[in-house]
């Protein structure tokens, strides 16, 4: 799991709107990915320097993907070619936003988090995608490379559905909607987890179980933080009066909006479960103890009573007439068979047994 | 349990829109059922191609029935004959759907899910579907055959009560109606398990009930969100200024609306009731597990020390004066019974006994 | 606690507002008593055939009350007479309905439940009240014999207080008021048992006491679900504009809204209460079983090692100079004596006795 | 704890509006004290009979301070000398009302509870406090006397402050902010008495310590009760158009709302604090009971062997060579010393030593 | 922690609006520093008296900054400078205020908790900042020297970023956010001592780790308590239409509602997974002793019937042939090993080895 805050240390003090980079530093430099496409064209190449994107060209919707936003004089190139608000930027680079949109006039700026699994640390992974949607032109920033959008580039490339012919804002509700899709993947992962979990729990329930749980538990915490606000940010935008929203996109949001409250509502759906899980675990426990109460109480109130009669006969007093009789020793293991005898048939009456 | 999400993995990535069937795939061909009625005229057959259904009768409702939503082309000619949106048609076949309704102006698309108790496997069973609400048509997609329709189309064919004089909204409502008194022959049922339920764990809680217990709770977690979504439908249908909507409808779906909350609160109730259970259980597990130690300790409390007494003259010193002593045995019983009796007293006053 | 829900699979399939009984079939014939009155008049008798009721007298309240639904025609009379909503003689029979206002212009159709305090079978107990309000008339069904409204009766006899000068509305809150008012005799008991059981709980933990708790939460959540939409009903009521609520009414609906709120409330805080009794029940099943173990423990621990040390001189090796010793025997006494005053001391400083 | 409810049995069924007194009847006669001033004069009196007070005195502010309701006559004529409405009588005389307040125009009538800590008894105690607010009056019924008000009266007296040169709503809001300030005490009282709670239980979790929990819990629950509309009431006098308020008030009742607030969270962080506290007490009692199985189970686990060793060679047999040895006495001295000192090797690494 | 409540025994019973202070009173005398400046200007200085800060300074923005308030002679110097009302003053007084704005037309009256972590005594340390914004001046009052400000000041000297630039909404606002910024820092630190109590747990759950989850538990509630309001706060800031807040600043108050908002919402999920720490405590609690009660088990179950036939055999019955046969030793050691593995087999099975 991604921690859930950092950075403020590094951070704490500065001037409102300062453009620091508070995540891992990372050796390698961003990479920077434009795409341009109109109905009749499509052109994509990775460009080495920033300035490269700006050339002006028309009646082209252009796309500028930044995987890593650890260099900042690439987001402050784009910061001044588009006239992005300092708290724009800073928000960009500070990557624990929680979603959210900014109208500011000439764009619109939009923070979302990318959600995957790692089947290898068996984690769900969050990443911070933020969009600038222009007139003709959607900016996405991501903290590395991978992403969700390669169905997206694919429609672009063979010009499949009606994407290239349609404006900035339906390939930025493309994105989002790739992104989202993606949830249901994790979901079903999630799911998937959960089923193992009780299967296993209700054999065995070990105390390695028990960290699973929690850890999942955290998992849906944090991925739930994430993606509850995304329903504010899709119905503000479908209720949006910025004209950067085309009519053509609306129908498009409103079926986006649905898809996230149905995420929504299977966390919340998840998260019951896991509490029904915690509890049956806890359950196991005490069923389990129970068990091994069981069987201790059972051998010993059989054997402690048998020892002491056994205990009784083993004493060295002179006068203890009953030694003497050449039928005592068999008369006490009838006291044993009895006692045993009667045990047993009380233990079955108490369903112990 | 149906499974909440599926199908995603083989989706993912696909242009929006995509009419892709994500269920399992079945062999058999979908049965297509075509009822026309007025107040004057009834008929109804079993069509094989469902490009016989579009034959333009005028003054007629026309319902067509679709069991079995896997092949995809008659989606597709019902989607062409009468103008749905390509998202329409995405979530008629893609089945995990919330209920919901939207208008398309020239349509109403509304979707809700038909629930029944399955004996066999002890499962709550959810299915899909769809309603297309024309001005003189209605169509309904289901995943398989078999629904709660027959006494909608029992009065139809018979002419009784007033469905036959009203218009299509009217059999939309007549639909929904018979899906959600269907719920509560779920309810019922859900309500005699947690009868039976309550009745066993009382007597002797085994760890099958636990898994029961939690196995209910998931289900009714499932059935909620289901029904949870679909007093908003109503109440959307209800306040919406459709013109699909006849006046004459309004009042029923009030009614509807009524019934759809009395399901809501009741599985809420449920809800409460079944997490009073899952105490109800641990109670009695500890409960049990009280008695068990107290058995244990009762016996072992009174024998330990008694083994000990008898430990004490089995030892083999030879200056031992008690040994010799003619009373030394007798004692030693006394000493016992004692011991014995006072324990007895003890337990009693402890009410242990 | 009558069942939550019933007569479903009786009545699953029939027309929407088929008028048909769904409780308990019974042998006796309901019993009809008609009521006029104004500021001069008062006229009270039981009629044989509900036809009797309708004769046209002007200047009068007429206040016609039915004890029992199960015949079905008396219904449809009162409906022909009245011109009832085919889904209002629905609702009125179908007696698992939530509180609710209905506004039919020419009449009101308000449903409420009447609950009391059984003695014998210690339940809580409900009946559905369906009253009319029209004009210058109440009608009022009832499940059954006996109700809540004598006090009512005898106010309208003896003329006392402003009833008998005021108009249909009046007497409608008057019915509703006594409703309410029963209400919190309920809670006194509710709050009586409570407190029985606490106490006796603290006592004495039994697993009946358990079962009595999980009983009482029950029919707490039962009550509740029958008064919660109550506020909404009466509120409703309050805010309505029709003009079968006089003005001079308001003012009574209000106090009556009052009280609502406040039986809500206390039966929340009942809620609350009673989940804290279930803590201190499993809280007191802990504090025994700590109790239980430490007897054990303490027996075990004093006594199991000097049994080991009996048996060690009670071992028949040839060579063991102990056992020769005259001081041998004097000496185990000492260790023992030593043991067990050193084991006690350790109990004490760890406060186990 | 005053009980929830009480009074119900006697009263129900009477006429709405009935002028009863429901709680313990009192002997002694109930106080009535006069106080009149502005901003030159100052006047208080005990009066013996009620009339005593309406003597039509101009340009004062005139406080009836009424100390015991169980004398209905009392209040009757308070009643018809201000014109107060039937329903308002009753509501002053049965004290288990919410907090509220109603404008019947030419006077408000506000109910509140007056709560204060009970030292000898450990109890939050409530007192029902209702006020009449008229142009120039207010008139306070208590249940009993003893208030919160004596630094009110105090003010009034000396003329500190701007009270005497204030109208009579700024008297009714020193009235309530007197009450709502003793909140603030009773508050801290429950603060120090969780303190307290905690530092005891961690060292020793008792039983009667769980029955204090769960007792303060529950007094809590019954004081969130009375504050909770409290806020509701401030703020609907803020917002209200009543010419009775005054509007150099106003800025005052925004002091008073702010400090009912707090009042309410302070409240429900003391629950959720209780309810760590139940938990700190819970889990006291697992730890305790841990440390008791590990005792039990070293000292079972190291000597239950042992004495199974010395059982050995306690047998009798005639052919048993060891016992011939003699070195065999020592040996098993040896075995005794390597079992014990593994099983201590076990524990320390397990750390249960 | 610092207490909740304090100081009310001391207040209770003054005047509304008194001007006492409640904390602790402190010896040293509070410290005035004055900053004045505009964009081209900066003057800082450190003030014996207070009168020395109205010195009628025109186009500057004048900041006096107060550090303790036990000195209330200043406080009401200040007061009367500004207009403060009676019920301001008392309030930056009386510390326990929650985070309010009130507009009083020539000045704006904020309350905000300044938030930090007090590494030594392991707490979060709460201390009331209160803020009189004004046409060209903020005062700022802190209970005690330190603060969060330090950047704000180092912004000022050295004019960089927009500060010197602005108006005093903007100050104030700069004020606030470093406030805020502080919160993160310590949401930190909350987060990891979380992770390393989490980490501690699994490994070795002792009850001191319990006491510090309670604890924890407790500070997030109180930290909560004074950052929930913050959000109504700064958006009523926000929606303001008093002149005093720029349209300049509201940008900035967007970024800091914002961050608001993620403060409480990681609370809220601290709160949560500390909620599931302590169940996770809770079953490592439970696991622990289900294996102490294994080992017991498992030792007692095997050597408690092997000591009960060496007791058999420790008898002294004059005719037991066993004792006499050559095989007899050796056969009960046979008896005594496969007793012993047939119980190692049976508690492989049961998984408890
Ligand atoms: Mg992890
Ligand atoms: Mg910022
Ligand atoms: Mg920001
Ligand atoms: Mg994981
Ligand atoms: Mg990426
Ligand atoms: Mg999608
Ligand atoms: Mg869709
Ligand atoms: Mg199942
Ligand atoms: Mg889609
Ligand atoms: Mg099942
Ligand atoms: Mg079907
Ligand atoms: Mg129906
Ligand atoms: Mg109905
Ligand atoms: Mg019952
Ligand atoms: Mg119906
Ligand atoms: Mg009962
Ligand atoms: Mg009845
Ligand atoms: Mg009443
Ligand atoms: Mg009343
Ligand atoms: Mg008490
Ligand atoms: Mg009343
Ligand atoms: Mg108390
Ligand atoms: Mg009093
Ligand atoms: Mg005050
Ligand atoms: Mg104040
Ligand atoms: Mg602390
Ligand atoms: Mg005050
Ligand atoms: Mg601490
Ligand atoms: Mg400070
Ligand atoms: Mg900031
Ligand atoms: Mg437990």
């Amino acid at each position: 799991m991604k921690k859930l805050l950092s950075g403020y240390s590094k951070k704490a003090g500065l001037v409102p709107g300062s453009i620091v980079h508070v995540g891992d530093r990372k050796a390698e430099r961003p990479k920077i990915t434009l795409i341009k496409y109109n109905r009749d064209r499509f052109e994509e190449k990775v460009v080495e320097k920033v300035e490269d994107c700006f050339d002006g060209d028309q009646d082209v919707v252009t796309w500028i993907n930044i995987d890593g936003i650890h260099q900042v004089d690439i987001i402050e190139k784009i910061g001044a070619e588009y006239g992005l608000h300092p708290l724009v930027m800073e928000d960009i680079l500070h990557t624990d936003q929680r979603p959210k949109v900014e109208d500011y006039e000439s764009y619109l700026f939009i923070v979302l988090k990318m959600v995957w699994y790692d089947d290898i640390e068996n984690d769900i992974r969050l990443e911070q995608v933020s969009l600038i949607l222009g007139e003709d032109f959607v900016v996405s920033f991501q903290e590395a490379e991978g992403d969700t959008f390669s169905a997206v580039r694919e429609r672009l490339r063979t010009g499949k559905g009606r994407i290239r012919s349609m404006d900035a804002s339906y390939l930025a509700y493309a994105l989002m909607d790739s992104i989202v899709d993606n949830y249901f993947l994790v979901l079903e992962q999630v799911s998937e987890i959960i089923e193992a979990l009780e299967d296993r729990l209700i054999e065995n329930p070990v105390s390695e179980t028990l960290e699973e749980i929690h850890d999942l538990k955290k998992e849906i915490i944090y991925f739930r933080k994430s993606v509850w606000p995304l329903r504010d940010v899709i119905s503000s935008l479908e209720r949006s009066d910025s004209p950067l929203i085309k009519d053509t996109t609306l129908v498009y949001l409103k079926d986006i909006y649905d898809h996230t409250i149905r995420v929504v509502e299977s966390i919340e759906t998840y998260r019951d479960i896991i509490t029904g899980v915690m509890d049956l675990y806890l359950s196991s426990i005490s069923n389990r103890m129970n068990e091994v109460m069981k069987t201790l109480t059972i051998i010993a109130t059989i054997f402690i009573p048998l020892t002491f009669v056994t205990g009784l006969y083993g004493m060295n007093f002179e006068y203890m007439p009953e030694l003497k009789y050449e039928w005592g020793y068999p008369a006490v293991w009838i006291v044993i068979l009895l006692m045993s005898a009667s045990m047993f048939v009380y233990f079955r009456k108490k369903k112990w047994l």
